[in-house]
């Protein structure tokens, strides 16, 4: 198995992205990776070859890059390249920590989609309170979706589920407004009609106040509400402790209380903390693609790879691409 | 000046409802309140009646009622005939901690809309880091906006915030999933040309990853992904706050040093509680309508109720019919 991962995206490339490989190579036997970037900035960190080769580039598309332009100009960015890869036929999979937009532009022009999968999806594993986990998608690759993309969004998170994280029989909830059958607005009617009689384990609404709670193993929603839910889950997790570390710095008294269970305090925040569940799929693509968070440390590069190589182990590509072709069918009737 | 408060509302009713509205008649003078409800229920708790009078009623619509259904059939609930008293010009402006829809409903068909205000936007408002709080609308009394609801929703929002809130030119964002012009769904492309145009002091996208931390003093969504927000912020909140008090209780040190800090803490707690702001508006009625939390509390009781009254004093309803008869004419070009 052959990963593509982009070495220069990410606020700790190209060091976290090549320390997280040589991780990766240790632990995961017959792992080959080549790492696209600039070969000055990542020679000296490599200091383990085995398996590890490197495509030298020097350009890069940054955060501040509007993404399709880029992706479509700088021909030869790390990321545009790792793309390529995979296309080619070279790499199995590839990871990128960049340009978000840049990552699906580069995913749908290069590697293409799924036949029968309209949108991708950007699906990220996000932290629940037991520590199970649930997968919420799309969070924003798709901000106009319709209920069929909905549809396929359950299908598409429901197989990632069962085969990478090894739920079984996951459960699938359609994020709205009311857990009661017949809430929300028109697109999530129509979805939890599709839904339903999916070949999946829908189990209705769920309410976003619910998410961290393990309403469901899969949350279904649309691009725009699923990047505010997301978002929104970020910015107050980050307030709280904010807020937290505040008031432990407050006084003498609160300070000599925060450095009794500064350890327990680490242990909370790993807790929310979500690159130990990977990065985000771009799912129903022709590839496994994923995106790695922007702040991304080894651990999380080490973690987004052991990801891609059980998508690419479990043949989840192509697992969703048979899937769908099933139920493609009737899905016209239906909406 | 006159409130009709729903005594049967809420959690906690009507025993925090009453100690709410005793305790706001002592602190503001001139104001008479009507209670709603049982009066056997009430009498017991209401123990000065000074300028407190009470409709009697057996009726009540609960949580778990269909809030439409329970409006139009449930004719002498407390709610329904909380409506009817400004409906009829016997009292100002209203109040309940029930049924949010039943609310919705009850305004809307009881209270009714002001002339060019197309649909009401309920309207929280929401902490922040710094203590200013921010306006949220809409959360969910209307989910399947349209452009030009949005920016009614910002007209509203920005002179609710001026008059009532005291903070002068207030900003105003439209949430989004990104914060540079030109991004988001149709809906909100649309809407960021409306409002860049409008009577307020419009500063474009924000995202939802900085609501907390005051992004703007008003921040406008359709009703669907201002639930989500909404409902988003109180889970991770509640979320976060259990497994903090997990990890207080984890061991006995911990649990020593949660001693040593347990004020500090209650502060945090308090900064994140929303009920000192007053309830949620209903901005677009033809009268101030407030919905009161579900767990609210006297002190949540006497914010809303001095809410309402500021809401009345302020003339806000009147500011917002003005401005939109003023901006209403051009509305159908710019769409």
């Amino acid at each position: 198995m052959k990963l593509a991962i982009d070495a220069m995206g990410g606020d700790h490339a190209p060091k976290e992205i090549v320390l997280g490989a040589m991780d990766a190579i240790e632990a995961i036997k017959d792992l080959e990776i080549v790492l696209i970037g600039n070969q000055e900035k990542i020679n000296p960190i490599l200091t383990n070859q085995t398996r590890i080769s490197i495509i030298h580039t020097d350009e890069v598309i940054t955060s501040d890059d509007e993404p399709v332009r880029a992706v479509r100009k700088k021909k030869n960015a790390s990321l545009v390249l790792m793309a390529k890869e995979v296309k080619e036929g070279r790499a199995d999979a590839c990871i990128s920590a960049g340009n978000t937009g840049a990552l699906m532009a580069a995913g749908l022009f290069g590697v293409g989609r799924i036949t029968g999968i309209d949108r991708p999806a950007l699906s990220p594993t996000l932290p629940t309170i037991d520590g199970k986990g649930f997968l919420l998608l799309d969070v924003g690759a798709n901000v106009e979706a319709k209920a069929h993309h909905l549809l396929q969004y359950g299908i598409m998170g429901s197989i990632y589920t069962e085969k990478v994280r090894g739920i079984n029989n996951p459960t699938v909830g359609l994020m709205n407004v009311g857990t009661e059958d017949g809430k929300g607005n028109e697109l999530t009617k129509k979805a939890f009609e599709l839904l339903k009689d999916a070949p999946i384990n829908f189990i209705g609404n769920v309410e976003a106040r619910d998410l961290l709670s393990g309403a469901a193993d899969v949350v279904v929603t649309d691009g725009f509400s699923g990047n505010v839910a997301l978002k929104t889950i970020e910015g107050t997790a980050e307030t709280m402790f904010h807020m937290l570390k505040e008031t432990f710095m407050s006084s003498f008294k609160t300070k000599i209380a925060a450095g009794m269970m500064k350890q327990d305090l680490k242990g909370l925040k790993g807790k929310l903390d979500y690159s130990e569940y990977g990065g985000a799929g771009l799912f129903g693509l022709a590839a496994p693609v994923i995106k790695a968070h922007g702040s991304s440390n080894r651990r999380a590069i080490h973690s987004a790879i052991r990801q891609a190589c059980h998508m690419v182990e479990f043949k989840v590509t192509d697992t969703i691409k048979n899937t769908v072709s099933e139920i493609d069918i009737d899905k016209g009737e239906k909406e």
